[in-house]
């Protein structure tokens, strides 16, 4: 097969991306007609992608409106989603109404943090520990020298793991509206290329990263410590509604959520709620998200009580929610379009983003719950999902 | 703010995406034109979304070609992929570089199964244990009634797992080009009511769904029993090879998977590879498949080897690959021509897919790896990621 | 230091137990007089232990009565604990106190097997995949094989584990009143070297162990699939007793088991029970068990909920409960003794022993929770635990 | 049966010992005479169990000589082991031999604390974070206030963990030469106390445990964070001496390490060794430890390098290693003449038990994992085990 034209002085043209495809045709004899319709000029690419050559065109509704009572998001919302998955808007839909008729969703970032954990090998497990002391004593120094590569991110603490002769420094960043993978590396790198100069007996290399990030994939270091936003929300639904609304009874919902408590401390889920992944997903798509970032965002706790009342409250908490309203692909056409429909674009947007989220998730968990527990659920997909098999 | 419009009659229109985007305009101030732009005809896209009103445009490229010496899967292929994360392309095109010249990648698919596991709760965990051995003598009947509600889902078996008075059994069918997530659910659902009837003591209910499946977020049962396809991806790297191309040592990549084991061990990751995301949620996104699944199939095992003539043996296996070439959005317009430039869309399609997906984080493992250890990887972010704040 | 003397001819006497005594005093210093205090003749003591030098002697007390009403354990139980932690006996006491005002403890075994899970290599994944279907077909002729090597272990099945070109194979045993682990190793040993001589391409070796059995240490695969027995402990207690007794209510406990929950789900605890492991340990230091399977025996699953009638239904599931009452340190001088206070020294006894921790088990679960709600944790050990510093 | 008979003003005498037996004897048929035997007054025991009626007489042998070149255990030990496992004493007398051979094992303590971890629970998730910056800015306050209860316990720091509207302090306290969960049980409980006195809105109660510390059973916060000791042992082997005592080859022993990491990572494993239980349990009886912490200490990281010479070095991580000198159990009579043949009963002891623990661990690993690749295993427990059923 052919190498894939690629032009070294500006490769994100139209003609560029039609070389590519007509090579991909010629040699597959697919027919790329779709992928090479797109909206917008190429030039705005560079920094997003390599070889470009079109679009996949995710399919987006609008699910809505949801009403957020958040610190920052606050209001109603309608929310974006890209996704393929009959029933999937619809059924947060539901979980919208809800929500709103019972008086809107509270949502609170309650930490955040971006990481990079270089590992450093010593001769021994004390050469290792003294380094260890070193860092703690120089937090001051490392962090300067970590800041200099960046001018929104802030280097917050810097955690420890040992085990052998190795030691992992966890460094955790603040990174304003960008998710701030890439900048804490640079700005992890820079500091250890300083300390590597410092002196330090045995200390000769590093390794930048090793599993301790961690990175596109969940980890209980993640959900321990967060990783990007820890969001919660909240939400407390009168019988009544649960009843009008879902068909169903608190008392019903809790019983099923008491069951999936246990199903998920068997099967060692990383998620005891039921499918945080698809609204993640859908809004990952739609607004510009490094939607690979759904391997860490899908954990999570739900958590809820019937009130001494017989109401239901319902929360999630989303312990590593990757978010990023600037910078990747935030700034996309249909990405920041999206962005603006919920206010988020830019700066100064990303808490009020990774509210809606979690807002949207708790939709989701509810309308999901309620249609197992009122044998709605296939139903449901027979109706709306019928492109299946 | 306004509900959305929608018509009951025929919402799959032009003018009904247009009526909603208008709405939603008026309501937010946001402009819609680039997500109105689209090149299909909304009447294909019941049973993928509802509320459709656009398009998300996610920018696409081809990796490539790499070589795999699959058992579906033979020969060169251009792989697509939808992402905008700078980098990404170019890191997999670096590997698929390498692993041709290396000869190519072996892949094997060596599992498969899909799941719904019901719950079913007793009096008592002694009535939940011979409800477990009806089920064991039963299997058959079982299977038969099952099997009724779909023409590719084939139950295979039923694994049991017990806590207290409740026992959840986890229906593991094959089900063809699907992915089979509504498939698994209405013929699960079907043959728990058939069991309803029999008139089993204690047995008046069940609940479709309590996370022993488990769908959309990573579990040790999925891991350990599979969801979706388990692939394997092999190759074996001349040094020299490893040396001219990634600028790095087997030596040098064995001790790096060292540290990373070690570090994916203490901080409890579901992947001790690197980034087994990334290139699944591009290609996930490119070919039209259930993105919020990268919540499973993020987990996975590197292993490697230097072999006896210094070469370097490496391999992912993915345990809990979902993937479908057939229903769900396989067959949306930008999806299928992509699948089409595989060769995989449709029926007996998957299995191809699967290993080609297996292959393609093979490379994306094997580029990282060498840029961490070759300290290229921030510089190459600097170049390629530029879009950063 | 000298070595210590060893007797090759007969090495379990009086006269050798000192002479090691005498040359650990020599050499260190310290008395060994309680150390040289034991009861009974050294000749018994073959297969127990190398080096016999004396006893640790344990204090040891008796909790109870418990009332069990199990499927083998029918009745009242003194149970014999020793430790040398306060508070502990009187602690599981009242628990005992409570349950059997509440009508005693109903105790279920709902699963037994015992495992050694070798490993074997192959060139790839192909090749192991192909061998992994070859064990399927062969399965009866390698269980005759495995069980030419013991009278009571019967080979129930084998799971199959694989990544990359490797391939465990956990082999389940049911082992009688034995804990089996040399059994399993010797039998499971036997039908691979038959294996190997059975010209399979690709094989030539295997590794007996590699950590899927998994021994010794908790996993998500022996709390999945049973190591030892997996047993049930369950109790309906009014709210009355749970008042007098217990100073507290079944809300308050309830409300308490849902905070324990969260916390073991996020902490990524091994059991969402409170100590477990006290009960467990105590009982397996007094009957002659293998203390080491604390390891896996501590790990398991509460259960609980307020019943219609207010009552408080809470249950204990240990999944990897490692248990004998023959062979092993069972028939020791003090540990028979105290299998035969529970009337499970022998033949036939180990499910009732099996039941009988699962309900001591949940005694403590009782009584610590109540403890804690009823704010009498720190004072009760003020009271019955001066020893601290 | 009769309630079994106590001494309101003396419980702890031969003679209320001898009336528990004679009751248990009437009621149960079973002989009492061996558990009856002991060396020491009964007047000891106070503070270390109730219901006090005999011993447990558990066989102790001595393994070593081993040389341990630690910070705080310098020179050879006779290990004191209290088993009933044939092989056991053996099998790390082997692994002791190997390493003294090999100029000893390094030994390090790098870290040191215990925790309680109360939990508060407020009306919503922004009360709860407020409370978390509350305590961050009264940390000072805290400390002084938990200090107060204790002369040898310091309050290290506090980790905060939050999920919905909770929120969990896990206090660490480095306790001296106490295992100390009492010590921090009271600590922590009189520094919330005072919290509530302080007036926070919405803080009314707390509860003093809820499985994040985590006691009695292994969990990841546990492993990241330390419970207990943080110990590390290290040897490099030279190769030669690996051939002539173990009949191996570092390559070998290299080659099975792989495995078992991928086989502990797939497992889910909590260690990826292979009995770190059995040493610990042994040395944890024989000494006084509170053996229910077997659960936690249990855990633990191998890691293992062939060297540019081809010598093997090895090491053992215990992240949760729960150990004491003082307190507890450590002063009973043969616990304490086991200590002290150690050299490290009572104050300043417990880091030196902590290496030698650890050197021990190691030697038990290398035995046994030597004795897998040489395919001894099974034949050296026929040899040594033979109490085998």
């Amino acid at each position: 097969m052919q190498k894939l034209p690629r032009d070294k002085n500006n490769d994100y043209t139209q003609d560029m991306a039609q070389q590519r495809r007509q090579v991909v045709t010629a040699e597959t004899g697919a027919g790329l007609e779709h992928v090479g319709s797109f909206s917008f000029d190429p030039g705005v690419l560079p920094g997003n992608i390599e070889n470009f050559s079109g679009v996949a065109q995710v399919p987006l509704g609008f699910a809505g409106p949801m009403l957020v009572n958040g610190e920052q998001a606050q209001g109603e919302y309608y929310v974006p989603m890209a996704t393929s998955e009959g029933t999937l808007v619809a059924s947060y839909s539901r979980g919208m109404r809800l929500t709103r008729e019972a008086g809107g969703i509270k949502t609170t970032v309650i930490d955040d943090a971006m990481q990079r954990a270089p590992v450093f090998v010593f001769e021994d497990a004390r050469a290792a520990l003294r380094f260890g002391h070193w860092v703690e004593e120089n937090f001051e120094a490392i962090k300067a020298k970590a800041e200099e590569t960046t001018s929104s991110g802030k280097l917050r603490n810097i955690e420890q793991y040992a085990v052998a002769k190795m030691r992992w420094l966890r460094f955790n960043f603040t990174c304003g509206d960008a998710a701030g993978q890439n900048m804490v590396s640079k700005a992890t790198r820079h500091a250890c290329m300083w300390m590597i100069d410092q002196g330090i007996p045995g200390l000769e290399n590093f390794t930048l990263a090793a599993n301790f990030d961690t990175d596109k994939k969940h980890s209980f270091v993640n959900s321990l410590h967060t990783r990007g936003k820890r969001a919660v929300a909240e939400v407390t639904l009168p019988a009544k509604l649960v009843q009008d609304i879902m068909h169903t009874t608190p008392e019903d919902l809790f019983r099923q959520r008491q069951y999936s408590n246990m199903g998920a401390i068997m099967a060692g889920s990383v998620c005891n709620g039921a499918h945080y992944a698809n609204g993640i997903t859908a809004m990952f798509i739609a607004c510009g998200q490094d939607v690979a970032n759904v391997a860490e965002s899908s954990a999570g706790f739900n958590y809820s009580e019937i009130t001494p009342e017989g109401d239901y409250y319902f929360s999630t908490t989303i312990p590593s929610l990757v978010v990023a309203t600037y910078g990747g692909g935030t700034g996309l056409p249909t990405q920041k379009e999206c962005l603006d429909v919920l206010g988020c674009y830019g700066k100064g947007g990303v808490y009020k983003f990774a509210e809606i989220v979690a807002a949207t998730v708790l939709c989701g968990e509810l309308s999901l719950a309620s249609a197992i527990v009122a044998d709605e659920w296939v139903s449901s997909h027979d109706t709306f999902g019928r492109n299946r098999p």
